[in-house]
């Protein structure tokens, strides 16, 4: 299928931000193959999509949530991590089927097209139930594997679980046209103990896939890590071998000096959950330091358990704003800079290197907003008025590997009625029973 | 006009925080005349709205902002206040006429319509205009004027001026069917000298309007006032009478512990800007505190030029996360909290005993939200959901003093691709000369 994109005003996130006006985009199968201001003479598209008084930008990347947790939205707010988690969040989950999981997982998906996301890293059980999901909605997404985290070592064994594991890592890498990819969970250092750091270092390095860690997200992580370990968790993740991976951190909220430096050193890539950090309490991320110091940081959503929507507009105007009211700079972060880690660097921290730009040659993952309603009204700037103005309901067309997944607002591949009437039957039946 | 509202789950945001399922609104006029379970028989409706699946809820209020300067949305980002003012502001409005200021307002008005706002506190100019267009759509709305910050000042002299501001505060207060009210507007302290603080104070005395003012917005007015006055900004309210009488105060953000008993004392209604505040490098005001005091905050946008939007659903999510993070306890505030800030807080902020609640003999002003979008499904807790999850997007129906003034998310008394062409022409012309 050749899809041809014309009048678009480019956003492009390359290297330069380069912003194109009223150019021609031309995708051939799930590739950009040409970008220019003539419609070229060689390429006969199947559909057109006129662009004209809309943004057009690579998709959101949502670079570190727990999808089919969307299930548990608004279960459980105004609680800390400790209480969120054993209260709201575990009572639930111990009775999670596949079908849940592939329930949640597909609002979860839906709500994220629709506000023009399209990619997420995943960390959650049930993988099986995910990859269906994803393979019936044709969004793109990195899922993560744990050594021994796993669902199934109850079945198999820790053996089994691990060999399913590396199974799983392999046969899932790349897979689905290269929409999806996969990679080594860990939960954090808190919930996994040495010897299992060690190894799911080992599995990272034998299935050459990246790793993603939940890593300094509350101070009482770091001080207990301090108090088993005599080191910070990062240390700890140095000590073991994990950060001669390509390692994706989410949170890094609570990070010293020495911390940082040693993220910069080994390229770790922090992703930045506002909602969720502030929402548990867990405080605020120094992400203009990181920028600073040349780290690339991503942005994400985390669970909705924990947010309470999938929303990456939201979250790039928390990212937008927060910093510059706790360092009382207004020049602390800037609307460019959140807008690379809601794109250029989410793909970097999926270990996908051909999204998150708009350039000949990348995959075809792109988000069109429209610029004409009241809220982006008067409309100069692209870039602030995406960071400041936009909401989710401004999205228009998402494309993913050059399949309209979105089109005038309308999901194309998910029946939204069914998706919301299922996850909330699922909804209904976990909670009765707790 | 007689309007039944059927099949209603009330947030009523009453002191007893009632949530009432199920229920018939009848409102006859401007106001409810009846709330219960059944449809009373001698209730004869001229429509019926269904709220079925839907919250019922009073209308947001925004208790600060600068309506017309919707104009200058995303003008300027990333700067300090003072060059936000000089550079990006300032050379704009000393170019506005009548026109720029309806548009401007009518731009506004629409956008805080459609996102379920039904009440304003504006500060700003050429007031005439803005009646206009509150005139023409129904909102309801407070209009501060200033002593001798009129823009009549040049024209009539200090003296006219006066005459002029006296003469719009009690000619306004209670217009439109009660839809307009009137309220003196001091800019602040650092912009206004003594004799008209004390003068401004005697105004609002002799026409028993309320004061709404800028006040300890950043630490170098405070610092400043100081050094000038040998006292806080809070302070100096105090000694020229100001505080004798009803005032909301805008921001509040740098205030000392002896300048928050102040408040308390003298029943100041500190309003919270958390984007403005955050989007100039101002601060986190301490709204934990002040309601831990017995403080009502109330909740607003500020002007477009520093938010970019008039979203009060932003606002809201914004209020309920930023105290969480930066105090690093998540139940520093919660929801409900949240949702009296926007309602019923909102409604003292600008002086309208009767609406802020959905009670019999109030206005009728409500805004009715949609539950079965993605991004609220599944849906349990009103209140989490609303703060959390819910997106100016999902509201459908808005009424002001018992007229409909959006139904199935369509605007009824205004013209949306008038209103955004106009207000681009307007900024257009503005900006080509700056």
């Amino acid at each position: 299928m050749n899809t041809m994109i014309k009048n678009a005003d480019i956003l492009t996130m390359d290297d330069d931000f380069s912003i194109l006006k009223n150019q021609v985009i031309c995708i051939e199968e799930d590739k950009i193959v040409y970008i220019g201001e003539d419609e070229p003479f060689f390429f006969l598209p199947n559909r057109i999509i006129n662009a004209k008084n809309k943004i057009v930008m690579p998709g959101l990347i949502n670079s570190h949530t727990h999808c089919a947790m969307t299930l548990m939205r608004n279960r459980s707010n105004d609680l800390p991590l400790e209480r969120w988690l054993q209260e709201g969040i575990f009572p639930i989950e111990a009775n999670l089927t596949y079908r849940d999981v592939y329930c949640g997982a597909m609002l979860g998906i839906a709500e994220m097209i629709k506000s023009g996301t399209t990619a997420y890293l995943d960390m959650y059980y049930i993988h099986e139930a995910s990859l269906e999901a994803i393979a019936n909605t044709g969004i793109r997404a990195n899922l993560s594997y744990g050594v021994s985290t796993s669902s199934r070592v109850k079945e198999l064994g820790k053996q089994g679980a691990e060999k399913y594991c590396k199974n799983f890592l392999l046969s899932n890498k790349k897979a689905m046209k290269g929409r999806v990819n996969t990679s080594v969970e860990i939960h954090s250092v808190y919930l996994v103990d040495e010897p299992e750091l060690v190894l799911s270092s080992q599995m990272a390095k034998e299935t050459d896939t990246l790793i993603h860690i939940h890593l300094h997200e509350t101070q009482s992580e770091v001080e207990n890590c301090i108090k088993r370990y005599g080191m910070t968790p990062l240390q700890v993740c140095a000590k073991t071998g994990i950060l001669n991976n390509k390692v994706t951190a989410a949170h890094t909220v609570h990070v010293n000096d020495e911390d940082m430096l040693l993220m910069k050193e080994k390229k770790v890539i922090p992703v930045h959950n506002p909602s969720s950090n502030m929402l548990l309490g867990s405080g605020f991320a120094d992400i203009p330091k990181m920028i600073e110091l040349g780290i690339k940081p991503a942005l994400g959503t985390d669970g909705a358990a924990s947010n309470n929507t999938l929303d990456m507009f939201k979250e790039m105007h928390l990212a937008s704003l927060i910093h510059k009211g706790y360092k009382m700079d207004s020049s602390a972060i800037n609307a460019q800079q959140v807008l690379c880690m809601a794109t250029s660097s989410g793909a970097k921290a999926l270990g996908f290197d051909d999204c998150g730009i708009i350039k000949t040659g990348m995959k075809a993952d792109i988000t069109i907003v429209n610029t004409d309603s009241l809220n982006m009204t008067p409309f100069y700037d692209p870039v602030s008025a995406l960071v400041y103005s936009a909401r989710a309901a401004d999205v228009d067309t998402v494309l993913v590997n050059g399949e309209i997944l979105m089109k005038d607002k309308q999901l194309t591949t998910i029946d939204e009625e069914k998706v919301k009437f299922d996850a909330a039957k699922s909804a209904a039946r976990l909670y009765s029973t707790n």
